[in-house]
């Protein structure tokens, strides 16, 4: 699939058959967040694979009770290493440099012919306590995977120049 | 080409040719940005396009003097607005949601035969004295974009088993 193509089908998907995730196709797609681009190298990414079904109804608890967050058949908990590198431009490497993984994975999935969703809403504390995560590792997303039930149609997004300047700022 | 195709050819390209890059290419590479995933749909995205030679110029000093930042034919200084949400999680959703758009932007410049760079090393008070930009607008990431003068080697990753586990944390 052209990565335009899966930029454009790419959908949060909230509903999910009850089917599972091959394992090699779960491998390619982890494959595109192990080739992503990070601050220095860093690779501070790690990624906990769940699918055992109990785990998945407590970490939908700890998702504030978000259904589908139990429905994907699989869980990808996102966490980061090494978090007190700041760049000189003042940000912190490690949320970006998750999220880089997460897009190339997301972006994969599409191109595997499974959704994904982009998580935020959780407690991090309950999920820590779940995994078994330690203290100084952060849990930065987390991001469900599977096969779609339906394709939502796409959320609206601003006009290319409310977004999109020359030069200088000018919005 | 296909999605993981340029996950694979992806580099952090930091020499560029001497060569303009079309208008048509940079929309469609700037739209695979303005169709990317964020928190509640914010869109917090601000993309400014810098060509001008002199402007550029004035950027690769205030990232510490970076040869290739201004060597490249377009800056795409990615800014964010709308910057006190923080999620559940505790994590501030405008550097998560700038990142998934610059991921999707260097995926697409891929397909587009272009070559990005990804800096974080820049003094963001200069940059926003340099294009203008209000005082409390973020300047998250610079991205340098243009036709490649050669492909660097690909750099080492960690392997399958240091990024990833199974049910819980077992790193």
């Amino acid at each position: 699939m052209e990565v335009m193509e899966a930029i454009k089908k790419r959908r949060s998907i909230r509903s999910y058959l009850d089917k599972p995730v091959e394992e090699e196709k779960l491998k390619r797609i982890l494959e595109a967040g192990r080739l992503a681009p990070s601050a220095k190298n860093l690779q501070e990414w790690r990624f906990i694979i769940v699918r055992d079904k109990t785990t998945r109804e407590k970490i939908m608890q700890a998702a504030k009770g978000q259904r589908f967050v139990s429905e994907a058949p699989v869980v990808i908990v996102a966490c980061a290493v090494n978090t007190d590198y700041k760049m000189t431009c003042g940000q912190y490497a490690y949320p970006i440099d998750v999220a880089i993984a997460l897009a190339q994975i997301s972006l994969k999935a599409v191109e595997e012919g499974l959704g994904t969703c982009w998580i935020g809403a959780f407690y991090e504390d309950k999920v820590k306590e779940i995994l078994a995560i330690p203290n100084e590792v952060r849990v930065v997303e987390l991001m469900t995977l599977g096969y779609p039930k339906g394709i939502p149609q796409p959320t609206e997004r601003k006009k290319w120049e409310e977004i999109v300047c020359y030069e200088k700022w000018k919005f």
